[in-house]
């Protein structure tokens, strides 16, 4: 009889863990479970489609409908997972006319994503507050802003919030980032770094105020006003862009252990702590390639190969996660932010002690023109000598500087080791000496 | 009494040991002596003075007149160093001028770099043929275009014959390239990706022979037609790219030991077969980190690193060189070309058993306007699973991941831990799959 194996989610992380699935068992029946009204796409780039980047919102989706016969998922769309029963190996399922349905299962993968985090805030109720998690956030944003919408809050500077408030001011909107912590990118960026950031995003026109939470969403059944640190801001929007937080109800109230993040435990197999059911994506944890803690990374990249992995187990394969670096980068505007492991902040907080090594330089040849700045700062461990985070900020070049530090992180190598990488350089591409390796060359100097 | 250094060579290498040199002992005498009029500037950027993309030739020079003396070196220019004695611990120069003096030394660095090689053609002496290796050279080059030269042949497909060939393009002129090997950048490249590059460069108007031998240059004084694959091409000018010998005569007739390469022996120290006389740059061997044969790279990143090292040591210091992959990287027209580590072409020719991966993809989420093509090859080494080299090609972001797959090979990463590799990603910047790893999906998928 053919493996069962059903899949709740069917976004990055489920869409990949069924394929997967698939090549490990060709023969196998794979059910997919999603309460959206459509197949996967890509969420990650909701803010560059509002930003008039990417045409349409449709644009999005990672696969045509045939894309799901061929692969012979059964794909049950707008219908919700109500309850797994371990011990006979089913779910319960309804879908969006009340339709009830048991599913057995031999595999189970859960990939129930997250969900936008709604700070405690008077006036989050009220209507123009959204997050910009789904499609139907995004078109329902563009058409505040073809309807004459001229200024917006948002709420949050992450990566998303930042995503979104340039997509904004892209679109003609005067916007405004509240953050309430004291630098924007504050889970990725150190402040002397986050700041260069900030007043590039504000010479293009951003208002950013950091270090103060919102105190209220004024208006009556709009929202009108924003009141932060002593002011007053009027608004036609405010986009909540304060994180997201792991969809784990399935599994918490199914008797699936779930840890203090908030998301579900999985072991290197992705394995819940239930034989058979497997997690994947923003709902799981996964393991700090450095610290060791379990983390959420809530990261595309993460979810897909974390995704793989569990469709391989689910499937009767082989393979493992070995963790995560959360290694991540965006661009906003013209600049590009990347940063993989521990910044110097959470290095301190996780009780590393720490030098770091910082330079400015440029993203060619100094006599080369359109020559950008960048700056690159390592963070590095003082006993082992090992690299442990890096942060790169620039014009260009930052996403493959980001992998390539999480390359030498990966495989726990010293900032000596570093420092005499085989680099390449052309004058239209690099400099002769790779700013990574000058910034190793200034955390020995403090070693 | 100060320590008294001696630095034969004033580019890349020699002004890179003079600065480590400077930095381990503050207070060393340290002369230079070179042949050429100026101090150091980038010879990898004479192509792009010639189409056009940097302002001037002068541009190129590395250091303003006064860095020389800040750094209290005795520069001698025009003068050549003509016999080392290695008993008395001194070397002979002679100015332009006929004036000859004899340098006592401690340490000695030879930082002579390399020449053109003249191919044994019939006509290669004839006037307007000539290799681009010089700003006098460019600066010829440049005023025979102005002069309305139409039509040239390059000799020789490598890096340089490659760049000065699109730089010729770029300035209208209707140009040839010849080369004798079967494909074009038969050192970088394995047949299938130079051919990508080819018929790249073929759509911007280039022509390339390839897999003939140019027979003879024909004309009086002046060249005016190429003969080559049964034809006889009209030219204005030829430029001679048939690559670069190591300029090891200096060493050679004082006894210090020079190669099968040509090039001067070097230990890890970037010290000679003579106790405190260094080599360093196009002049020196170097060990090719995955052979382990000695290698002559012809590289500026390599010739500043061994330069560092070598002036680290001749100062009393310590430092090792561990080593070149040999990773290199061009622009040519749009697209980027790199590579690292071995091709499949030369890891056969070292007697390695190897699988390759690759795969075609794109540079930024496929729904991403402006997203180019990119192709990446990995070559693994099938008892130890290491990626022992890759090639990428592709319209932009070559260059950091050739470094990232750098540190991926220094490091002895097996093909399947770098499948693990904890990327990044964002929709304007890449890939969620990152290409890299994708072929090494494809690689261990014929393991």
């Amino acid at each position: 009889m053919p493996r069962k194996i059903v899949i709740v989610g069917a976004n990055a992380a489920g869409t990949d863990a069924a394929a997967a699935a698939r090549k490990t068992d060709r023969k196998s029946d794979i059910t997919m479970v999603t309460n959206d009204c459509r197949g996967a796409y890509s969420r990650c780039a909701l803010p560059f489609v509002l930003g008039g980047h990417i045409p349409s919102f449709e644009d999005l989706l990672v696969y045509p409908t045939r894309y799901y016969e061929m692969m012979k998922y059964d794909v049950r769309l707008e219908t919700e997972a109500t309850i797994i029963d371990k011990e006979s190996k089913s779910i319960n399922i309804a879908d969006s006319k009340g339709k009830e349905e048991t599913l057995q299962y031999d595999s189970l993968v859960l990939a129930t994503g997250s969900e936008p985090f709604v700070p405690p805030i008077k006036g989050m109720d009220k209507d123009r507050v959204l997050p910009l998690h789904t499609i139907e956030e995004g078109i329902e944003i563009d058409r505040m802003i073809k309807e004459r919408a001229k200024s917006a809050v948002v709420l949050g500077a992450g990566v998303l919030g930042l995503e979104a408030a340039v997509a904004l001011v892209e679109r003609g909107v005067k916007t405004t980032v509240v953050e309430m912590l004291p630098y924007v990118l504050p889970r990725m960026l150190d402040k002397e770094m986050a700041d260069h950031v900030q007043s590039s995003l504000e010479s293009k026109g951003m208002r950013i105020i950091v270090g103060h939470p919102v105190d209220e969403l004024l208006g009556d059944d709009d929202v009108r006003k924003v009141s932060a640190a002593g002011e007053e801001i009027p608004v036609d929007f405010v986009i909540n862009a304060c994180g997201v937080r792991p969809n784990s109800r399935l599994a918490q109230k199914s008797g699936i252990a779930v840890g203090k993040t908030g998301a579900i435990c999985t072991n290197p197999r992705a394995e819940t702590s239930v034989r058979g059911i497997y997690a994947a994506g923003d709902c799981a944890e996964t393991v700090h390639l450095i610290t060791h803690d379990p983390v959420v990374p809530a990261l595309g990249t993460v979810a897909v190969r974390q995704g793989k992995i569990a469709g391989i187990n689910a499937a009767g394969g082989y393979g493992i996660c070995p963790g995560a670096l959360l290694s991540a980068v965006t661009r906003l505007f013209n600049f590009e932010v990347g940063v993989t492991g521990l910044n110097e902040f959470f290095a301190r907080r996780s009780g590393f002690d720490t030098v770091v090594g910082r330079i400015s330089s440029k993203t060619r040849a100094d006599y080369y023109p359109g020559a950008l700045p960048i700056r690159v700062k390592l963070v590095v461990e003082t006993e082992s000598k090992r690299i442990v985070g890096g942060q790169i900020v620039g014009g260009e070049e930052v996403t493959q500087r980001i992998n390539a530090l999480s390359i030498a992180i990966q495989n726990q190598m010293t900032v000596h080791e570093f420092a005499k990488a085989d680099t390449c350089y052309a004058p239209p591409l690099n400099e002769t000496w790779e700013p990574m390796v000058l910034a190793a060359e200034m955390a020995i100097r403090r070693l």
